[in-house]
């Protein structure tokens, strides 16, 4: 019965998404946390109170880990406030730190779900390459001394797309039980010129991510662009299903959550 | 004598210049301040004895404001200190925090100063387009709401180009007996794509720049984008060698010190 009626409770309530971008690096990940550890969650919720005036529990399309950022996060969350939701991306710059920014904000059907609605996301993951690190990126890239073949990289890349079976690239001791089947739509790298940092980004669009994926997939690809694994090896990575076989998790601080699509 | 025998010894020692880049956000500028204010030039001193073991002493070509950032502001020292100059870098990076990041070294003869030799230099200013704020770029760009009409800015800055007096350009309340005359080479407005974020960069390059000259340009560029003052305006601005006439300075964070040269 209770359920019931804050079912119905909900239901009358707006549900409201937003789209959020944030610097991750003085955050412990999206998802929330006990204090006196801070996530961008806790941070969202609280100060989303003061605009709504009530509580706000919200559901995102992405639980970035500690030191991962986010251009393109999606949230949604049901309330009873009645800001318009035009003015919400400016009522939260004036509260939120500067580091996390709601960029947009819309009201959803109810049915909507951050999380569960999320169609496909995007992933990005840079790498500062040279010898030199660059402080105007650093929070924001993996800095590689050591040259890259990039013809690899791209061709190893390319392997990876399609409907399969990515074990290979969960968690290493991560959830064992959960379907590792996802669907990767495209797979690319490119180079990007940022604060003058020579920039090197994998991007990976893909109908879902398991637990470390894009970072243990980047991580498969250094390896080929240092020439510690072929280009054939990667593909028996990936066949094998087995996530022993992969280097060490990249580090969080080059990735992004860019985009999701609903 | 003593003068004369503390220039001999510094004759003796060698002179080493770095490159250094810097994300100044965390800085109270980089010229030296006496605790507990900290100065680019306090960390870089400080932790740059650790590796010569003597006493370090630098000369910089810019002295950046608080918040302001650099990717080539150049500086040089004299040392007994035998490190090679190509393993600095490297030694440098292990013992500086990762905001401040030392490119290059390399020695340079007896009468190289990093001040007094620089022959021209490059600021990039730095303007994030857009109703949201971009949390991976805010720290290095100043975010403008409104709509910027950016063919009038690049006539604009057209108008700066030559030897000029700047005095309409000099900090507010500055020092009144300065010689405001410099030249500037190129003043160019262009686009970037940072990290997601609209970037507008104006593109300084002058013989030197009065204090504050870059900031006081970019708030007058900007009040012509905003189409507070016209393009004709702005040259009876320059004219008229009154900086009581422009907007207040741009803020610091959009600034970087970007190259040097000798």
């Amino acid at each position: 019965m209770r359920s019931e009626h804050k079912q119905e409770m909900k239901l009358r309530r707006r549900n409201i998404a937003l789209t959020v971008a944030y610097d991750g690096t003085n955050y412990n990940g999206f998802q929330w946390q006990s204090p006196p550890r801070v996530a961008v969650q806790n941070i969202l919720e609280e100060r989303l109170e003061k605009i709504f005036g009530d509580k706000i529990e919200l559901a995102a399309a992405g639980r970035t880990d500690a030191g991962v950022h986010a251009f393109g996060q999606v949230v949604n969350f049901f309330t009873d406030g009645r800001i318009d939701v035009e003015r919400i991306p400016l009522a939260a710059s004036s509260i939120l730190p500067s580091d996390i920014v709601v960029r947009e904000a819309r009201e959803v059907d109810k049915y909507f779900s951050a999380l569960h609605s999320a169609k496909s996301k995007i992933y990005l993951y840079r790498i500062l390459r040279g010898s030199a690190s660059n402080p105007l990126v650093n929070r924001f890239a993996w800095h590689i001394f050591r040259p890259l073949d990039v013809e690899a990289m791209r061709k190893a890349l390319t392997l990876l797309i399609g409907t399969k079976d990515y074990s290979s690239f969960k968690a290493a001791g991560g959830a064992p039980n959960m379907n590792p089947v996802r669907t990767i739509y495209a797979a690319e790298i490119f180079n990007e010129n940022l604060f003058s940092g020579d920039i090197l980004t994998i991007k990976i669009h893909a109908s879902g991510f398991l637990y470390h994926m894009a970072r243990n997939i980047t991580a498969g690809i250094v390896a080929v662009g240092r020439q510690r694994l072929s280009v054939d090896e990667f593909q028996k990575i990936i066949d094998a299903r087995d996530r022993s076989l992969l280097p060490a998790t990249a580090p969080a601080q080059g990735l992004c959550l860019q985009e999701v699509f609903y």
